[in-house]
This record gives structure tokens, C-alpha cells and sequence, in this order.
């Protein structure tokens, strides 16, 4: 089965054909540009899209269904997108009907920490797995879980939005909470974490992920300390995670492929410390092997969940 | 369907006879002392329910299985007890093997969160949910889950361990670890914090959390005090497994339901602030309806659950 794929993110859009193995065979990529408002990014994705299919019929492998990686809050089921952060002005969009109707092609919809969790247990980290715990760790922080080898959504597709949880009552905000887990670990709370422990080195204007990894790789003992601190409270709410769901693997996407033992080796040393002994011996924590592909491959996995019933293929 | 109950705790055991609707029949109960040792324990247990099931024949109602709650951890499927921190001594205990050669029936093992976890779901606050976490909240603070309409209980049944959780790095202790959410919330816990805040007033050797909530509900302040910092914690720690676990209905037994809205208010003030509004106004927060009874009903549980295929009775 061929799949479109649309990884719909707040700064770029990509749109993928690949196939129910996880193969990606054609990719294009536009800025999602948001400001610009809901109808204009429609229509450009739709167009870009209408593209992909083309191009894909021409090499013979005409997509049979859409498959949409997107920001929540929204229901999964009915397809509708309900105002998630990242794209201002989407709200209570029907994008289901509405791709289903201009592309003339069945669509699922999936949460992208949802859509993330199924790539790595489809195709990569987590594969064979039954409990898996998936984090983001990009720009954001967010989750997906597979429990009982199940998707597991809740009450109403908000499972997993572990970056909200607080881990302390003072430090940098994020989505309008200080000391959130998000705030700490994402890559803009690496900034922000950088920039308020060395004001007048690493301001947040002059200062990214990359930069502060090359330094800390180059030895530099403040760069060290920033992802030390990182990996500290990225340990704490890990091992929060470990004690309430006893998960197989936690697999970590985006920084913690590009950063690795810079902040997992802190991390599993907290989990260590602050799990308990049984669950904590049970659990791998790794970095997503899907790298830096793992959107691509997770924009097609709503589709594919769907096709097998929600089994792996 | 008669079920033979074993309630085991550190303190007293409860021998029940019930049935596969929740119906208790008989109860009998007698002091663990697990300080005597294992074999003299269940020595003690057998025989309590040797006369527990002559009496139940009389009556006319056999049981024909056992069903057991006990304290984690331990392993479910092969019955075996793993040295749980209220029953010392209890090392790698083959309890099913044993109690099914002593008493020749078959018998079910299940931690005590999430057998408190079924009586819920099946006869309490949580019946016709599919997305449930039951939390103990006496001596100690457990829970259980119910996710996707099915008892969770992770890679090596330790799933649910959310009293271990931290949430400060100061603060009373429990289970060796500062400020955990045990520390905070469990009984024993609030009696540490009575004495830590008022400390000339309510030493731990002359407080009980009975005589708190009794000067609280006379209008004592500093009792108030208490269970206003003790609500705080409780729904940091709610907000929490909000967050992460998007539920319907979260059940808390014990303290909960004889505390009620001393700290439910607080509580659910806390959840109301700090989860994600979408998943926070689904979700219930509520005592456990079967009261006093949960420990007698949760008993028969594990008997009732494998009964179903884990489905609601």
C-alpha cells in the first residue's frame, strides 16, 4: 500500500509518499508559515500535495490513503484540529473532511507524538516492544504511549502531553507554565535554560542547540553544565514515567539523537537513582533509530495503524 | 461464582468470602505480624481460611477459586511475592503455588492498587469507563490502572508505583526518598507533615490523621493548614497523571473518602490550574464509592477479573 504522508509542523509542512513498511519514496517541504491563516496554508499544502500524487502515479505508485502527523489538541477520530499552539488560528478545522474531500482519497489523523510513538514501534526502537513511552524532545515536548500494545489516546486524545507536567516551581516557562518539563527539555527551554545560566555568554538571541553541542563536545565546561542540567531534569521526569507505567523502552526523538550521552548519560543516571530498582532495571532508554527521518516515517503511521487494525505490520 | 478473598497487608489480613458480583459473604480478620515470619503467617492465613471456606459450605456457598491483594512487588502471573516493603522477610514467596497445594483450589494474584483498581471499575466510581486510575492513599500510596478498558500493569508489573513519584526536593520522606508523593499525601505522611508544621503542637507520637481531620472540621486553622498543603500536593501529583494519562475518572480510596473535600478541594483546585484544560475537564475526581468495603471487595478481584477475560463483570 502506497500512503501519503503531511507532516504538518508549525514552521515547515512536509509532504511524503511512502509505503505500509515505513518507506519513504518521495518527500517535498514548504514553511507552514501560519501567520498567514488557515485557508492559505490549506491550499498550498493541497497543491504540493496534488504534486506528490502525480509525480507518484507517474513512478507507479499511486498513494491509496493520507495519513496526517499534526500538533494537538485534536480528535482523532472526527479529524478536527482544535487550536494546538503551533498553529495559530486552526481551530475546530475539519481537516479530515476537508483533505478527504479536495484529494479525493481516505485520510487519518493522528496526534505527532501519537504519530511518532507508532513509527519507532512499527520501524524502529521500540519494535516487538508492547509498553513503549515516545517523547518528542524537538522544538517542543511531547509524548506518545503504546501500552497493552495499543496506541493509548485517553479520554479524549490528550494522552502523553507529559512536557506540560511541572517539575519545579520556579525556572523558564513554557506554553505559560514555569518549570515545566517542556520548559527544561525542549530545545527552546535549552536556550532559555542557556541563556539563564550564562546571561552574558549565551543570550537567547545569540544562541542554539547546535552551537552549545559543538561547544560542549569542544570540552567547554559551561556548555557541560547546561546539558548536565538537562539531562538532570530530563532523568526526573523519565523516571516519573517509569514508576507510573513500568514501560519496556522510552525512545526519545529530535536533541536526544542529535545530543545522545550528552544528556542520556545524566538521564539514566537520575532514573537510576530516583525509579524504583525493578522498574528502572527494566526500561532502555534510547534515542529514536528512526533519527532524523522519524517525521517522515511517523506522518505515514496513522494510515498504516489503521490498515492493521493498530498491530504493527 | 463463590471467591475466597485474601486481603494480605502489613498490618491486618482479611480473610473474605464474596462472590463474582462484589458481594461480600463472610469477612474475617486477623492481625499480619509479618515480624513473626513468613511461615507462621501463612500458617495462621491457611488455617483462618480453612474455617473461612467450612463455613462458607455450610452455607451453601464453595468457593471455588482464591483470589489474593497483596502489596507489590511481585510477579502475577507465577504468584510470587518479591520482598514488598510492608512484609519484610516475604523474599521471592511462591504464594499461589503455596496457597493452591495447601487450600486445593485455584488461586489469583494481584497487586493491591490494582485490585483496588478492579473493585472500582467494576462495582464503584468508575464503572462503564474505560480509562481509570485508582489511587490507594492510605498507610501508603498506590494505584492502578485501568487503560483502554483493560488492567495495566507494565513490563514487569510495577506499573501504578505513583506514590514513589517526587515532587519536591525537600520534604518528608517516605520510601527513603525526600518528597515523594507518598512523603506528601500518604497517612503516615501527613501525620510527618502535622508534626513538621506545627511541630510544638502536633508531635508524630501524639497525631493521627482522625484527629486532624476532626480539628479541622471544628474549625482549627492549623489543621486546616495541613490538609490545604497536603491537597496542594495531591493535585500537583493529579495534575500529573492528567497530563500524562488523559483520563475519565480518577478514584482515590481510603483518606480520600474519609477526608472527602479537606483535601478533594484543594485538590481539584490544583488540577483545574495546572493540567491542560481539555484533559481536566474530562476527568472526574472522585472517592471511591465502595468506601470502607474496598479493601473486602478488591480482595475477590483477581479471581473475578480472570473470571472475565479482564473484562467487567
Amino acid at each position: 500500500m502506497h500512503v501519503l504522508g503531511l507532516d504538518i509542523g508549525g514552521t515547515k509542512t512536509a509532504v511524503i509518499v511512502g509505503d505500509d513498511r515505513g518507506r519513504v519514496h518521495n518527500r517535498l517541504a514548504f514553511p507552514t508559515k501560519p501567520q498567514r491563516g488557515f485557508e492559505s496554508t490549506f491550499d498550498e499544502l493541497c497543491e504540493q500535495a496534488g504534486k506528490a500524487i502525480q509525480t507518484a502515479k507517474v513512478q507507479n505508485r499511486p498513494p491509496e490513503v493520507i495519513s496526517v502527523s499534526i500538533g494537538g489538541p485534536l480528535d482523532v477520530e472526527q479529524g478536527i484540529i482544535l487550536s494546538p499552539p503551533n498553529l495559530p488560528g486552526w481551530d475546530a478545522i475539519p481537516l479530515k473532511a476537508l483533505l478527504e474531500q479536495r484529494l479525493a482519497l481516505p485520510c487519518h489523523i493522528e496526534h505527532d507524538g501519537n504519530a511518532g510513538a507508532l513509527a519507532e514501534w512499527f520501524f524502529g526502537a521500540a519494535r516487538g516492544a508492547r509498553h513503549v513511552i515516545f517523547l518528542t524532545m524537538g522544538t517542543g515536548f511531547g509524548g506518545g504511549l503504546i501500552l497493552n500494545g495499543r496506541l493509548y489516546r485517553g479520554a479524549c486524545d490528550m494522552a502523553g502531553e507529559v512536557g506540560h507536567v511541572r517539575f519545579a516551581h520556579e525556572g523558564p516557562v513554557a506554553y505559560g507554565k514555569a518549570g515545566s518539563w517542556e520548559a527544561f527539555c525542549s530545545g527552546t527551554g535549552i536556550v532559555r535554560l542557556a541563556a539563564h545560566l550564562f546571561p552574558g555568554r549565551w543570550g537567547e538571541d545569540r544562541c542554539t542547540v547546535p552551537l552549545l553541542a559543538d561547544a560542549a563536545r569542544n570540552g567547554d565546561e559551561d556548555a557541560r553544565a547546561v546539558f548536565a542540567t538537562v539531562g538532570v531534569y530530563l532523568g526526573q521526569g523519565l523516571a516519573m514515567l517509569v514508576d507510573t507505567l513500568n514501560p519496556e523502552v522510552i525512545v526519545i526523538g529530535s536533541l536526544a539523537v542529535r545530543l545522545g550521552d550528552l544528556v542520556l548519560a545524566p538521564a539514566r543516571e537520575v532514573v537510576n537513582k530516583e525509579a524504583l530498582p525493578r522498574a528502572a532495571e527494566r526500561c532502555r532508554i534510547v534515542p529514536a533509530a528512526l533519527g532524523e527521518q522519524i517525521g517522515d516515517v511517523a506522518s505515514l503511521c496513522a494510515a498504516i495503524a489503521s490498515h492493521n487494525g493498530g498491530d504493527p505490520p
